[in-house]
C-alpha cells in the first residue's frame, strides 16, 4: 500500500463551528461534501479528539464556512492547531450569527445545518447535516487543500483524516503548526520579532527538520 | 437559501468502479473523501440510480481512481453520463485488476476498498470504505470539479450530489453530457464530423440554451 495515493485526493479548506453552552467553538475541516441536492445534506467527518465534535453532537448542529485563496492563514493555525476546549478561538477573529450558527467573516460561503444522521469510526465522526440555510459572502477561489499545502506551505493536523507522517526535508518547521518555511531569506536571518504566518508562533518555535 | 454557496464546496473527479458478476462496473463520483487514517478509510456517496450504488452493495467492494487534469474528458462522458446497466463502458477503455478490482489505466492513484459501513439518505448511499491497497500510477494534478467546470466546460449529471439547476446561457449545450461549448470558432461553422469533447456525441445533438 503506498500512502502517497491519499495525497490525490482533493478537498477544501473548511472552518465547523457549533456553540458550546452560547460559546462558539469550532475547527478546521478539510473533509467536507454534498451528499444529496434535495434536500440540500452536507457530510462532515471530525476527530473525536476536536473538541468541536462534541459540540456538534451535544446541539445537533453545526456550520461550514469555505476559506477562500485570500482568506488570513492565521485563521487555520488558530482553527487548525488549538483545541476550543481551552481556547477562545473567536476572541479577535470577526464572526456573525448567520443561520442561528457563528460563522466567521471574510469566508466564501457558509452553511447552517442540523444533524440528521451521524457514522462512527474508530477514530472521526461523519455528521450528516442538512442545510437550513446558505448564502455566498465573498467572490474569491476557494482555497483547496492542495493550495493550502503548495502555496501556504501548510501542514496536516496530526488528528486531521487526511494526516500522513510526513519524512525529513532539513527546512525548519513551526512546532506548533508545522508551517514549513520556504522563504528567499534564509531563515537564520530573519529578523527577531518574525512569527510564524500561520499560527503567529514566534522564531524560537521553529525546529530544523 | 442562496444555493449558489455550494459552488464554494471542493470536489475531484474520481471514476468509482466495482463488480457486476465479474463484469467491470463503474461511474463519476465527485463526493468522496478520506475519513480515518489508522485504518486508512474513504467515504464515497453514490446515487441510489447508479447501477455501481448496487453492485458495490452486493459485492462489498469499491475502488476509486483519481482523474488526473490530462485524462481523457470522454472518460467522464462515458462513465459519467451512461448507465452500467446497459452499457459496457469499459468496453474500449484500458483498465487493469488492481488490488482485486478493475482501475482505469491513467488515473493518478486508486484505492481498492471494503465496504465497512453505509449511510442512507433518500436518494445517495454513503459507503465507508477500508483502504486495502492503493498506488499512485501517474505524474499528474489532479483534477478538481472546479477545473472540470472552468476548463473543460463541464457540467453535472442529474444525479450527481452536487447538481444544481443552471440558467440559460445562450451557448450551445450537449444533450448528453451538457457540456456547454465555449470555443473561439462560433458553433455553427464547426465541421460537421465535429464532436463533443466530452461525452463523443455528434454536432447535431447539440442545442442553444
Amino acid at each position: 500500500m503506498n500512502k502517497s495515493a491519499f495525497y490525490a485526493l482533493s478537498y477544501g479548506v473548511y472552518v465547523c463551528t457549533s456553540w458550546d453552552e452560547g460559546r462558539p467553538v469550532g475547527c478546521i475541516a478539510n473533509s467536507a461534501m454534498q451528499i444529496t441536492s434535495s434536500p440540500a445534506t452536507i457530510a462532515v467527518s471530525l476527530n473525536h479528539d476536536n473538541y468541536t465534535n462534541a459540540c456538534v453532537r451535544a446541539t445537533g448542529r453545526f456550520a461550514i464556512a469555505v476559506l477562500g485563496e485570500h482568506a488570513d492563514p492565521k485563521l487555520i493555525g488558530k482553527f487548525g492547531f488549538s483545541s476550543s476546549k481551552d481556547t477562545d478561538k473567536f476572541e479577535g477573529t470577526p464572526y456573525a450569527v448567520r443561520g442561528k450558527m457563528p460563522v466567521i467573516d471574510g469566508c466564501v460561503s457558509w452553511f447552517s445545518c442540523k444533524v440528521v444522521d451521524t457514522m462512527e469510526t474508530g477514530t472521526h465522526t461523519v455528521f450528516l447535516g442538512e442545510v437550513l440555510d446558505c448564502d455566498v459572502l465573498l467572490s474569491d477561489t476557494p482555497m483547496t487543500y492542495a493550495y493550502y499545502h503548495k502555496v501556504l506551505k501548510g501542514k496536516t493536523a496530526a488528528n486531521a483524516p487526511t494526516y500522513q507522517e510526513e519524512k525529513g526535508s532539513g527546512k525548519y518547521v513551526c512546532r506548533i503548526c508545522k508551517y514549513e518555511y520556504d522563504g528567499k531569506v534564509p531563515f537564520e536571518e530573519l529578523p527577531d520579532d518574525w512569527t510564524c504566518p500561520i499560527c503567529g508562533a514566534p522564531k524560537s518555535q521553529f525546529e530544523k527538520k
